[in-house]
């Protein structure tokens, strides 16, 4: 988690508005793809910031420009003139290092997302996050993605299919559906660290060990990262779903009402895992303890045994002369025989007293 | 708990609106059972969505369909066309791994509400929750229950008997009606929580064992999951009893305040259930730890009482020669005397020093 | 505390406003006590349901009807006839399972407070909650207790004495007065609390035990009991104290303030209680480790000690015929004065260490 | 602080506004100081109630009584009356168990304060509070002290000196005044605080004994007492900062503006103390459980050094007639030689594992 | 961080509005740079407090006047008079041990900020904090510093360069500038932070050692201060930003948003980072009982293992004349025989207990 504020300090001191890259970059090719539809169809090209401005002037339908990779510089430049988008957006689109948030220009809203992925980088799993920017006008949406198009999938086969009502509702139902597929996204980090949890409540209770804890640890940590991340969610779709913008229809605030209950049920269930993480803590802990209480006892069954045979042994090691018994010819097998019955007395004593 | 949210994820992508089963799919056979009443009597019958749109068309009374299993995604069509549902209301019905939640859609309220049953599935005790959905319309209150009807036969009997006010008041006081049964089974699970509790303190206090951290843990594992559950109930009942829909009258709102009430005792008592399960965590460590030291301190008596004889029999063990009193006729006896007097007074020592 | 929702489970199902006794039940024979007050005297008698609804038409001052004993339904709902009580404050009264409360139904106030009792049970000490219901009209109160009326005895005295303003005020001053007068019981809970946790502190310090765990865990549990118990009160008392019901007058209005602060300063110290009782618990688990580590350090000493003795005594203890020393005159004492060389060195090392 | 409500309970079931001293008595026999100033100089003079209602009459400048000692109960309700305060008022004076609080009475406010010291009962340091009143009315205002006035000497020589605006404002500055000189006050308990805190995070780190837990839980304990008795005072001066009262003039709203950071600033002081607190125990117990653990390898690396020397020559000391190496004459040495390799050898084992 | 509280009782009792300097003391000499600049250029120029009424009076364009250095008291009151600040604004720049704080004097907004430095002092990193002060004025910036001025080099830069919009626009953009830098430079102590908390959490999972314990506490003792100090922030720029005050034009209001925004991510990664130590600690102690644990399997192995061979060894050395096998020639080796089989069956099993 540490690494992720890393770069943040190297903007220190630039004028806002400057567009530098903050957060890991992601080494993608930049492209543009748009997508202008209506009720009849869809059109679907590749294009070049010089086609942009036709393009988007004409167009009579829904656009969404959808924009992979975000290393070019003077791309994104012609992309906020012609959309007339203010330094402060496309600085927070480079910035990769932001919380969620909603910011309503007016004429269009920024709404910047978290996206999560579990990385395996050789020794251990780990939660990453990339940042998804929307920009929704009257009736175009931006998109801007670190890396290449894998969440949006579903949305634009749906488009191309003129499944549902997408296709005959306006670009707010696409900015809709963006977002909804993004929350979707959510659930399935959630399943993978319930699976997790459950995995590890398993190993607590049947073998619990050193990299148990580790593991709690890192799961705990990952329950920080995400709960930071998104809590700020929380305030995002609540302010779009009470209907401050007019950009957005009734029909379709009806629909982002569902979006907020996810992300409530979502965020609930990270701090759900909070609390239990903290009670396997505890578990493991209680556990250690247990297992030192267990190893305790035996040895103290074992000393309080040998310790009086082994004086007794060296009783009749001694050199006396006159020590009773040691010539007598059965004196060995009684002194065994008292050896014998003080460790099986004792043992009856401990099992008696349930300490064995 | 993990496993509530498993199959959330199949749903990505799908257009909204679209009617999949999410949660665990419970083998009922789907029923609708028509309940219409008036100040007069009762007409009860099991209908088909064939005959739905008759019967309500033409009816008088109030209408309650109650119904159960919602494995049929047709027949939910049927009547969400029939009722005007808007589709949102038929998914959400569906995913039956909802937060509790209220929704006002301006002719009808749509109110999504849990209830618990302990299932013991082999090895251990688990609460799991099923979900209701009610829609409330002008006179007709729809219930869609996951399994068989057990929750509502209290209500069902008492409007046939035609007992209180029940057949009197509008569709508002059969919504409180069901809602307050529902509420009501809560204390029947609160009560086994409660139960669990208190053996577990008795447990705890005289036999501390391992299984007894696990059961903590389990109540505590339980308890966030009830906590989660009944937390947004807080706010349903909370926005009903304020009065903000013009379906409830002023009579109904009265015993909604009640209801409301009951709800906060509820959520009030799983509140101090946390904390309590808190404490007896850290009891159940001390336990351990005092054990611990309670043995180390057998040991150490056990140790320190021994070392000083086996060493003097191993001084007397000594080859030498010239050993004073080896032949000394008495000598053996002398030693004997010795080491009975330091194990005595090293007894006293520690009785004296409380260590025993 | 687990008791306290026992029963509450039977009345599921039952029609709102059914009178069914909740809680546990005292042996009580309900009794009616009449006063009648104005500023000229006060007129004081037992009566019957039969005489209540002569006496209480035709009066002219205040009457403050005091029911001690809830057993006799038919007698409350004559009482709930004469006054035009909703039937859900009927039922809440007999519900003495409920949390503290203040319902407006326009023309009176209904109030649920709490008193509390340590009641020693044989084996250990108890806080038990009994339930007390006022109802404030125009000109009456109605208060009903569980048990014989213990609480309200100085209130009468005054009334009687016509000491303070009591007798020239209003039904609102006697409200008030009530309500004082159990606030202020709770000052005597919350003495023998400060002292129990004061002899619990004594008790840590100097010798903790494992019954004084079992202390800290029952205070912890008592402490849950009160705040769930008293928390509510605050909402209660507030909301009286803003004046948003007409029945109380100004002036009252400044003395029901006084009485939200005192409720206020109660919650504080019972939250205060639980953050010290949190900290003794950690003292306990403390004090046991450390004592875990003090014998570990004697164990330590002396294995360390009297190792290296029984070892050289072993040694010369060999068979070995060439064993340099063993014929020698003074090679005993040597290898004693060795052994005693031996274990001063290292009691000194130990002491200079700091380890004894 | 447990003593704190010690007698409040006394009080329960009197009348309200009856005089009954609630805390601690202090033995101070009472006075009343009368300071009467305008813009051209100070009269200062130590008067009875009998010369109050005269000296108050005809005063044209402001007048601030400054009363010590709260054991006259008669001059209490002289002053009660000259000055026309409610019942309440007079009775919380005397109650000096209360919450820091502010009441508007509309002629003039009553503030409750509460200023602390540190006694030293000859075993320990314990925090303690004095409560002092504040009455502001147009152009005068009281002061009631437990003891002697020790806090108010700095107000008083700037009135006499005439220094910055004191004797150009209206009463309501000199109540600022009077309010800043007890919050500054708190600054220094505060460093108190500090310092015990930094004397305790060193001596826990050098040197932890059972004392420093006891340490640590009484700074804990009086934190929770500052915590309790400093919280209400946020609201008091908020509310009083927000100018509702028109008693006070825009000038001295910007002062109480900043009297208001103070106490923001002082209770965020005492709230990190409480994390800070936390840390020290777990800190503690850390260090303990680590010097357990010291002392655990020591005892191991002994106990597995000893333990096959001493069996060695066990060996050696059998009885047996064929041992081999017994009658060698270099037997002894070589198995002493051995003796010194095995242990040669495991010290370099258990260093090379970093047990040592 | 005891210590910043430090030298604030000192000034108890002084009037308000008196100038002392509060906090540690720094050794650098007051100077004045005046920075007048418009659309067209930049003048810079260090001045005196003689100068500054003339320069200041007849000023076009925007002017920043930059004052390093506190300890000139008398300058500070002839900036006060040329700017006509409130004498209270004038005492707080002096007292440095300040809340972050935003006060509005309706003519200018004076605002109070925090910047960190780590300090290395021998032989530990300490955190520490300087105060700066800013008024904006209509078409002025003081700003007020401790030190050197190693902050604003980058705003003064890219006002001399005329990068950026910042010589085209208000005082007020210069404010933001200002304020963004501070809070740019939080984000390299956050690194800081991180990198610390990674470089623990390593040290934490591969050798936990004592010191590892006290850098934990002192990262726990830093995030407390840290937090304390960031918290009040948050409001600052929260009601800047809302646009309270006229001085802030509606382009600056959204660079302000984004202020806020970096804020709130500040001062959530500082929570998160209090949540990790917390986690952190429970490692750490968790992992020396760990330790515990394994040491005593070995030391119980070895006892478990010794003890019966040395019980024989001393069996066979007792000084029976009757002892069998003792003549026998294979009677050693057989004995040494069961020895070894012991041994090795003891080890066979602790392995297949897992015990090894």
């Amino acid at each position: 988690m540490a690494s992720h504020s890393k770069k943040r300090s190297t903007k220190a001191g630039l004028p806002p508005g400057t567009l530098v890259h903050i957060g890991k970059k992601k080494n993608v090719t930049p492209r543009i793809i748009l997508l202008d539809y209506d009720d009849n169809g869809v059109r679907e090209s590749e294009i070049t910031t010089a086609d942009l401005a036709d393009k988007t002037r004409f167009a009579h339908g829904i656009q969404w420009i959808n924009v992979h990779g975000l290393g070019d510089t003077r791309m994104m430049e012609q992309i906020g003139a012609c959309f007339d988008l203010h330094p402060l957006v496309l600085e927070d689109i480079f910035n990769t290092d932001q919380r969620s948030k909603l910011e309503d220009y007016g004429d269009y809203l920024y709404v910047v997302l978290k996206i999560f992925s579990c990385e395996y980088n050789g020794t251990e799993e780990r939660i990453d996050s990339d940042q998804i920017s929307l920009v929704l006008g009257k009736n175009f949406v931006l998109s801007f993605l670190e890396t290449d198009d894998t969440h949006f999938g579903a949305v634009r086969e749906r488009l191309r299919a003129g499944k549902g009502q997408i296709r005959q509702s306006g670009a707010d139902f696409l900015m809709y559906s963006l977002i909804d597929s993004i929350v979707d996204s959510y659930f399935v980090t959630l399943e993978q660290f319930d699976e997790k949890t459950e995995v590890l409540e398993t190993e607590l209770i049947t073998h619990p060990q050193p990299s148990t804890l580790h593991s709690i640890y890192r799961l705990k940590r990952e329950g920080v990262f995400l709960r930071k991340s998104l809590w700020p969610l929380r305030e995002v779709i609540s302010s779009l779903q009470r209907g401050d913008s007019p950009l957005f229809t009734r029909n379709t605030l009806l629909y982002l009402r569902d979006v907020y209950d996810h992300i409530i049920h979502i965020i609930e269930s990270v701090e759900s895992l909070r609390d239990l993480t903290a009670g396997m803590l505890d578990i493991y802990v209680s556990s250690v303890s247990y297992r030192i209480s267990i190893v305790m006892k035996v040895l103290t069954v074992i000393t309080t045994i040998f310790m009086p045979l082994t004086l007794i042994a060296g009783i009749y090691g001694m050199n006396f002369r006159h020590l009773p018994g040691l010539e007598w010819e059965w004196g060995f097998f009684v002194v065994l025989g008292v050896m014998v019955t003080i460790s099986v007395g004792m043992l009856a004593l401990f099992r008696w007293k349930k300490w064995l």
